[in-house]
C-alpha cells in the first residue's frame, strides 16, 4: 500500500477500510442504530467542549501514562470490546491483541469474538479484560466467566445497554450474517444447549422455531439467546461467582452509576454503544459529567463514543473520566493493515493525545481538570 | 414488489409511496403550509430530546399496551384522522380500517373521508373515533354527529386548529382537486344545502358565487363551508348533542388545554396539524410540556407531528402524553401496499417502540417518565 | 406571462424578477452589505419566534385594519422607501404609488426616487410619507422638506442608519450606476450646488474632484453629498422647519428610541436597512423588544427586515410593533408586472396575514400580544 | 491582472492567492490543525456578536487611530507574525514591510522569516516588533533578542501557544518543506549548534538522528529545536535580558493573562494561532472577555483569529481589545501582488473598519464599548 504512510487520522483509516472491506462488513462495523443520529451527536457533543489551553507550562517531558483498576495504561485509552473482528481481517482478534501487546494498550475482548478467548489469551501476555453478554442459560454465562478467569483475563466488562439489540438498518438490508467459515468462536460449544439452539453450524447459532423474525441474524441471536431480564441481582450473582473486578458498560445516568458503585462494581463505562443501540440516547460527552458527579470518585469512570482526536481524550479526562475506549478506528486499522494497522491507529491516538496535552499546557494526567474547559 | 421486505422505516415507505403516487396526491399528503418549516422543526424538536436510558431493568417481558379514554391500545398510538385516503389507494379508508382492526390500533376517521363513515364502520368491528369539522350549517354538523353515533364511533375528535385552511402551496400549484369519481363521501348528501352549495358533482362540493377565490379547491371548500366562528360555546353545544367523549385536536397552549378540561372535554391532542396549518406555530414536542402541566392529569393528552421512530413515542410519553397519533406514514403504507402496507407500518412502529422501551430500561408504560429525559 | 397566477409568494416574485431584471439592477435591489449575513440572520430571527396559536376563537370576521399616526392601514404594513424604482420597471414609483392607492397601503417615497416626489403625489390621492436623506447642503434638505409638504406628503421618515453607505460588493463588481435616461429625479435640480457637484447629467450627480474613490457610484454620491454629521440637533431643526410628524428609520436600540420619543419624534422604525448597511448589526426581530420596551407605548414602533410571511407581521405585532414595512418584494412585483404586480404582492401579504391571524386565533389586531409567543 | 481592482475583500484575495500559489504553499498558509474546526469556530464566534448600532452621531470626521504600547496605529490593527513569506512572493517579508511602512501598520516579524530580521529592518524605517520562538539552545534565543534590539525592533512578541507544533495534516500529506534556495534566514547561522543540528543546507535545519519522525519537516524542526520547557521563569529571564516590552501571544485564559501582567509583560495577544495549534481550543472571540476582565486594564489586550471584516475589529474593541492582528489576508495580498497587494489588503481593512465605526455610530475609538453589543 503505497500511501500507507499517508493514513494520518482515524478518518483516513476509515476511508481506507471502506475501500478494502466487503460492503456488509463495513456497514456492520460502521452503522449506528435507526436514524444514525447519535453517532453525529456524539461527535458534536465533543466538539462543543472548548479547551482553554494553559501556556508557559514545561511540557518537554509529558507523561501520558495512567492507571485504571491497578492496570498501567501508556495513555488513557483501551481497546473497546468489538465483535466479529475476523470480518475485518482474517487474523481478527489475534492481530488486535498482538497490537495491544506491542503498544501496551489493554484490549477488551468481546463475547462475540471470532477467535476463542483462550486463543486470544495465548497469543500474547498482554493484559486483557473480557466483555460479557449474559446468556439466558446462566450455565453458559457462568462457564464464560470461568473460562475468562482460567485464561487470565483481569476484569469483566458487563455490557448493560444491550438487553436487546439496537436496530441497524444496514444489516437488515444486507441480510448481514457471518460468512461461511467464521463463527462466534466462544459460543460454538454451547450451540444446542440454549433456547432456540440448533445444530452447530459455522456462522450461525442454531435456527429458531416459530414465525420468521424480522431484523438481522444478530438481532435474532440476541432475541433467542441473550438475557433481556438481566438486573442488578445478576450483578450480585456475578460478584458471587468471581473475584474479577466487574465494570459495567453502557451507563449514562448518575443514579445507575451510583448503584453500580454501591453494588461493588469496580468501574463504569459511560457509553451509548457507539450509537448502535438507542439512537435517541444522550451523547456520551453530555452524560459523562452526571456520572462522574454521582460516583464522586469512588470508582473510575471510562467513556466511549466518537473519540476521534487526542483532544477528545483530553476533554474526557477534563470532565472526570479516567480513560476512554477506542472502538471503530481499531477495526479500520485492522482492516487496512492487520496488527500493524491497529498499532498505527493506537500510536496516532497516543501521539495526538500527547500533543493535545502539550498544547493545552498539561505535563501530566493530574494536570487535566475541569478548569481547562469553558463552562457553558 | 420485490423489495417490499426492505421497507424498514416510515421514511422507506414515504420514498416508495412517492414513486407510486400521482405527484398531486403525494404533494397533497406530504406538504406542509407556507414555507414548510414546521415539518422540519417538529422533527428537530423531537431529536433535541435526549433519553437517559436506564440499565439492568428486566425488559424480557415488556408490556407496551395502554389505555386512552377506556380504550385499550396495543401500544400508545392511534391512526391520525386524514382526508382523502382513496387518493393513496383505491380501497382508501376501508383498507386502513382493516389494518386498524388487524393490529388493534384505533383509527380516527376524517370528516373528509372518501368512503362514508358508515361503510368504514361496517367494514370491521374495530374501535373507531370520528373526526369532526364543524360546518356553517349546524344541521349538517349535527347530522354528522348523529351518523357517527349510529355507526358506533366511540369518540368525537373536534379539530380546532383549522378555522380556515392552511396554505399548501403545492396544492395551489397543482390545481389540486379530487379526481373524477372520488368524493368527500360523508358530505355528498349535503351538497346544495349550505352557503355556496351547488349541484352535487363528483369531486366537488358545489361552485361558489362571486369573484374567483385564490388557493386550492380544498381551501375554497373550507372558506365556503367550514365554520370559522367555532368557539367554546360550540363545544358546549356538541356536549349537549352527544354522550360521546369529545377530544379537541390542535391544542398547543396550556390555557386552551385547561379550558378544554373545564369544558368537559375528554382529552386534548397537542398538534399543529403536521405543519399544515400555521407554519409559524410551535413544534409539538415543545408545546407538549405546557399542555401536560396545565391539564394536570385531569384529562389525557395525546400528541402528533413528526412521530417517526419508536423513540419519539417514548419521548412523548416521558413528556406526559398518553399516546401519539401516526399520520402520513399510514398513508405511505396505504399507497404502497394497501391494508398490508398500513399493517406493516403500524407493526414497525410497535416493534420500534417496544425496542425503545427495552433499550431505555422501561418494562411497562408506567416506567416512562420525565426522569428519562435530559433537562435542558 | 402564462404562469403569473402561480406567483404565490414573495419568493416566487423574487425568482421571477431575477429572470426579467438586468443583473446589475437585480443585484442592486437584492444585495446586502459586506458578507450578506444579516439578510439571513434577519430571516432566522423571525423563524425562531414560535407562535402558540389559540383555538376556538371566532375568526369568521377578522379585522386586519389598524392605525399608525392617525393613518388607516388595511393591514399593518406600509411600502418601505426604496430608491431607483424605474430600474425595476419603466413606470417606476408611479406604478408603485398606483398600487398603493388601489390597495390603500401607504407608500413611503424615497429621496432617491427616479420620479419626482411631485409627480408621484399627483399620480394618485393615496396617502404618502416622504423618506428624507439629509444633504450636506442644508438648503437642499430644507427645500426637499418644503416640497414634500407642498406635495401633500403626510409624514417625514428620516433615515438614520446611513450616515455613509453600506458596502454592497455586487454593486462595486457591477460598476453599478443609473442607466442613461434615468435620474435621481428629486435631486436633479440641485446638481452643481453642493460640494463635489458638477454638471447635471442623467444618471449622475456630478463628478468629483480629487483621487478616484473606491466603491460604487452610489457610495460616491453618499460620500460627497450626504451628511454624515447628522445628529439629534438636526432632528430639532427638522421639527422647527415642519409640522409633519417625523419618524426615524434605522433604530435598533432602546436608548436611541427613547431619545427619539423625547425629541418629539412621532415614531421609530426598527431597521437594519434590510441588511444593506452594517452587516454585523442585530437582526430586527431581536432588536424590536428592546425598542418597544424603551418607548413604552409613547410612540409607535414599526419594523422591517426580512418580513416574508403573514406570520412575520403577526410576530412583529406580538412583539409590540404597530406595523411592518415591506421592501424588496414590492420591487419584485413591480419588476414582474408593474402596478398589477405590486398590488398582487400586497394582496398576498394581506391575505397571508389575515390567515395567520385566523390560524393563531386572533380576531382583531388588539388580540395580538406577546402571550402568543414562546418565551425562550 | 485585469480584475485586480475587483479584489474587494480578504476572501477575494484568498481565492486569487490560491490560484497563483503552489498547492503546498497555499496549504501551509491556509491550513488549521487537525480537523480544522477552530478556523470555522473562530469565524462563527465573531458572527455571533451582534452590534446594536447607534444613530445620529456625527461621524463625518471619524478618527480610527489608536495607540498600543506607545505606538501609533492608523487603525487598531497590526500585521501578525507569519513564517516563510517568500513562499508567497519572492520579495517575501521585504514586500510586507514596505507595505507596512506605506500604510503605517506595524509589522510583527517572525523568527521563521525567510529574510533576515536585519534585512527587513534595513528595508524601511517602519516600526516593527519581533516575534520570538524560544530555542532549546538559550544562547541562540539570547542572540536573537540581541539582534532584534540591534536592528531597532521595538517590542518582543513571545509565542506561548506553540511548545510543540500543531498538526497540520495538509503539510504532512504534501511533505511540505521550504523549497531549494529558501531558508529560515534568521536561523541559518545557528545550524549545527543545536541538538539534532546538522549541516547547514538551504531549506532545512539539519537532519536528525534516531528513528524517522512523523509529521512535517516543520514539526521536526519544532521537536528538535524549539523549547517545550518554556515557563514563566523564562519570561523573567527575557525581561532580565532586554528592556524591550514583552508581549505574550497565544493567551486564552484570564489567569494566564493576569500572570502575564504580574510578570511585567507589556501586553497579551488572545490567540489560538489562527486555529493552527490545538483545534479544540476556544475561539478567540469567546476567550477575549475573560482575558480583558482579568487584566482589568493594566496591560493592553490584542486579539487575532478570523478577523475578516472591519466589523470584527469593532467587535474586538467593543469586547475590550486594543487592536487586532491581521494574518493570512496579508499573505494573500502578498501572493497576489506583492507590496501593492499587502497595501491593498490593509487599506481594505482600514476603510472597512472606518465604515463600520460610522455605521455603528462611533466617531472615535473611545466610543467603542461593550454597550454596542448584545448581551447573550
Amino acid at each position: 500500500m503505497d500511501d500507507h504512510g499517508k493514513l494520518l487520522t482515524p478518518e483516513d483509516f476509515r476511508k481506507a477500510a471502506k475501500r478494502v472491506l466487503e460492503r456488509s462488513a463495513y456497514d456492520y462495523f460502521a452503522s449506528g442504530a435507526d436514524g444514525q443520529k447519535l453517532r453525529k451527536r456524539n461527535r458534536k457533543a465533543w466538539d462543543a467542549i472548548e479547551i482553554r489551553h494553559r501556556v508557559l507550562v514545561d511540557v518537554s517531558d509529558v507523561d501520558t501514562s495512567t492507571e485504571v483498576l491497578g492496570f498501567k495504561l501508556p495513555f488513557p485509552a483501551m481497546i473497546a470490546p468489538m465483535a466479529y473482528q475476523r470480518l475485518a481481517r482474517d487474523a481478527g482478534e489475534l492481530a488486535t491483541v498482538r497490537a495491544a501487546f506491542a503498544t501496551h494498550v489493554p484490549m477488551i475482548v468481546s463475547t462475540m469474538a471470532t477467535v476463542t478467548l483462550e486463543a486470544i489469551a495465548e497469543a500474547t501476555p498482554a493484559p486483557k479484560w473480557f466483555q460479557l453478554y449474559c446468556h439466558r442459560d446462566r450455565g453458559i454465562t457462568e462457564d464464560l466467566i470461568r473460562r475468562a478467569e482460567a485464561a487470565g483475563y483481569l476484569a469483566l466488562v458487563v455490557t448493560v445497554d444491550a438487553p436487546v439489540l439496537g436496530r441497524r438498518l444496514a444489516d437488515e438490508r444486507n441480510n448481514f450474517d457471518l460468512p461461511e467459515g467464521m463463527t462466534r468462536a466462544n459460543l460454538v460449544r454451547y450451540v444446542g444447549a440454549a433456547p432456540g439452539g440448533g445444530p452447530d453450524e459455522p456462522g450461525t447459532v442454531g435456527g429458531h422455531a416459530g414465525p420468521p423474525l424480522q431484523g438481522s441474524e444478530l438481532a435474532d441471536l440476541f432475541r433467542t439467546r441473550q438475557d433481556a431480564s438481566l438486573t442488578w441481582k445478576d450483578i450480585d450473582w456475578f460478584r458471587s461467582l468471581t473475584k474479577l473486578p466487574i465494570v459495567l458498560k453502557g451507563i449514562v445516568r448518575g443514579d445507575d452509576a451510583k448503584r453500580a458503585a454501591d453494588a461493588g462494581c469496580a468501574g463504569v463505562i459511560v457509553s451509548n454503544h457507539g450509537g448502535r443501540q438507542l439512537d435517541a440516547s444522550i451523547p456520551s460527552a453530555r452524560a459523562l459529567p452526571e456520572v462522574v458527579a454521582a460516583v464522586d470518585g469512588h470508582i473510575p469512570v471510562l467513556v466511549d463514543g466518537g473519540i476521534e482526536w487526542g483532544a477528545d481524550i483530553l476533554r474526557s479526562l477534563a470532565l472526570g473520566a479516567k480513560a476512554v475506549l477506542i472502538g471503530r478506528p481499531v477495526l479500520w486499522g485492522l482492516a487496512v493493515a492487520g496488527e500493524a494497522g491497529v498499532r498505527n491507529v493506537l500510536e496516532i491516538y497516543k501521539e495526538d493525545f500527547q500533543r493535545a496535552m502539550q498544547l493545552a499546557g498539561c505535563a501530566s494526567i493530574a494536570d487535566i481538570d475541569s478548569d481547562l474547559l469553558t463552562i457553558s
